[in-house]
């Protein structure tokens, strides 16, 4: 773990190599740049006349919009590269892509696409910021950061003994695995819940033991930790991924976070979601959209994250 | 009917709520505009810093691109979210979509979607402004105000006692229905012209009497109103709604506006088209190309009747 | 030819009437753009309040992302009017389409379509610049441009004398077009190279034989040819305009670039493609990233071009 900027790396690529001091110097930029998102402050022009590339080879409407807004507001432009027309997910033809768009002098390119460990090849061979917003089933650190800032401002900035729940289709999720990170650097300790199709044994032991560094866990039995935990994060389950391969039949039964589930947990004990919800599936709507539902708020860190990155990465540059 | 302004809705979901006098208004401020569209005025910056998402849930490129030109025309930013790509058209997930896109800190949604009511289901659940354009079969309340910012430039600013044929397919299209309303208000009387399935008896009792409103009434045979009327508006026959249901084989001869047929109407009576044109089939091109084509000035109101909307809305929330 | 700046024709539709002192003076403008493409020069705001409509009815994602970038480092803002959404590629839908961007008060086309000699079709209905990304067969200028600027820095700003082979289906080639003009006008001599299927006979007469204009020849064998010219570009197989017809099925055998022929090349012969690269057909992977290679150059020359581009034609008429 290093005690340098988190910028000196000149990409983001993924939370697994992010000290404490690190992350939490990342949210504390992006509570910082809040009071704008929340249009009480005015726009800051920190990155006046950048221009950022948005190379999103698989689709993602939410976390796309989500950059370009935190771009503008902070003066920058931006450039959409979407879907098949920018190019296949192919390694060769990424990185082609990816250096064509860096020879164009663009400042930064924000890259989504299917291949686990596509960002870090990006990086490899452009001269400018490559942004991770979820490369295949790595990592996701966007997600990640803002999941951890919408925890911290709920637990008023300590995450140290907490235990939160992450339930669902653990193995393909890059949240789950950028969350694995950031949670334990920051102290909490992590129950992975799910069938055991979805959360394989190995997932106990990613997470190194260390000094200050909370534990990972596994349960096949939402009940049976719903009772006990400090927050509860839902995945999405992504049939896309899995022509519903290895989701049980009954996994509606025995993982959804319904209006029964949710009476039980504590007083208190949030939910989140990365969304788009499958409401009535993982998530029902009454608590979707309920008193425990830290959601929208996510959504709303979202920007604020993506602007303190896009500030660390790019003014810094400059 | 209220006096208050019109921007103190905090939306535009449709003309069928607005006085003469905010509908007046309106298309002053719009007319204020049009030098900067014409660009013998330097910009405005009045929206300087702000961010508008295009939500369009259906294709259209002309309004999406006349929204897009509005907005930068004033300094703000836009960021498009489309067609299947950006969410389904299912009401929850409408909502769900814009909430997630509010929450991101938009100043404001632009929304066209196939939901009648689309727009003001949208408005209920978010905190920025809405607006309206195309729902369904409900209003297009932006196409309504450049027709009628085009016909008042026409008329000398006055509508009063006029009479305005609209030809097509009434029972389907919203900007009948928003010109409808709008026209009305302004003491225009309109005359809905079609075969009587595009036409239901309904429709001339949409508006209710009042003093200063005009009539509607029903006709369908084109030619028998032709040589009596202000102005005539030819709608798209739009089969892409249809499969060609309820649109008779002869539609073209006895519908459609041909050379011959424009030859009869009287001097100085113009022709205004929503667009796109089905060349050949509702309008001919002599007469789309034509001198009394008011065709292409209202794209040119387009954009500066968005700069009107936007701008009331989004500059006076600030 | 004209001595009169090039911008006094009002649009960019093709190098053909480009006189060697009018390309030289769009070349220059590039060359002072370069510093803020390489971002060690601030951006410049030529185009602030400038809107800029991408028309691009056939797909390339890489010069409307060029363009895209060249504008907004110019202050000016960018709307996107893509591939069949926009419209069809017919004649007068795209006169329609045009007729209608330009009367919303946009400052300048750039125009990508299939229909040979659609960029002049549009300059003819439209009143606003109008700038040829590539239409049908015809031209390409800015490509033709950023090549030219390319072999200049290569050759020291002098490209009398030299020869340059064009190697790949120049008969469809819209670039080739392009690159022909540009390159005789400024004294090179040009060998197209490819099999006669694609490099029909009347290609050496095009170009008119004028003092200092250089010659056109014809080769259908590459090695003949590989060791005595000063520079190579290859061109991309366009398998979806053929379905492979013509192409030979030795067509990588006879015409690609492949190591052992680039070994047999000249020291300091440079190697350029206009992208993206079939790799591994007509040019090795090894070639296209090797010392030869000029390929990410011409990527960041383009944007420079399209610099020069839009703001001689829309920073003039202003």
């Amino acid at each position: 773990m290093t005690t340098a900027t988190w910028t000196s790396q000149g990409h983001l690529l993924g939370l697994e190599t992010l000290s404490s001091a690190q992350l939490r110097s990342i949210v504390g930029d992006a509570e910082a740049f809040l009071p704008i998102v929340h249009g009480t402050m005015p726009d800051a022009s920190l990155l006046e006349g950048r221009v950022v590339a948005n190379l999103f080879l698989e689709n993602s409407t939410r976390t796309r919009v989500s950059f370009s807004v935190a771009a503008h507001r902070l003066g920058a432009e931006v450039v959409d590269l979407l879907g098949s027309s920018a190019s296949t997910s192919k390694g060769e033809s990424l990185v082609d892509t990816a250096s064509n768009i860096a020879a164009m002098g663009v400042d930064g390119i924000v890259i989504r696409c299917a291949a686990s460990g596509g960002a870090e090849l990006l990086a490899q061979h452009v001269n400018v910021p490559v942004i991770n917003a979820g490369d295949g089933r790595h990592e996701h650190p966007t997600q990640g950061l803002l999941d951890l800032m919408t925890l911290l401002q709920h637990f008023g900035g300590e995450l140290a003994g907490r235990s939160i729940a992450i339930v669902g289709d653990i193995a393909s999720s890059r949240v789950a695995r950028s969350n694995l990170w950031s949670l334990t650097a920051l102290g909490a300790d992590v129950v992975l819940v799910g069938p055991p199709t979805l959360v394989p044994a190995e997932f106990a032991s990613v997470v190194p033991e260390e000094a200050g560094r909370g534990a990972v866990s596994i349960s096949h039995d939402l009940d049976a930790v719903l009772e006990s935990v400090d927050a509860v994060m839902m995945l999405r389950i992504q049939f896309e991924r899995h022509d519903g391969d290895g989701i049980p039949d009954d996994y509606r039964e025995r993982f959804g976070l319904d209006v029964e589930r949710a009476g039980r947990m504590a007083d208190g004990v949030p939910v989140l979601h990365p969304g788009p919800i499958n409401r009535g599936l993982e998530l029902a709507p009454e608590v979707a959209d309920g008193p425990r539902s830290l959601i929208l708020r996510q959504v709303t860190n979202g920007v604020a994250v993506r602007m303190a990155v896009l500030a660390g990465l790019l003014a810094s540059d400059g």
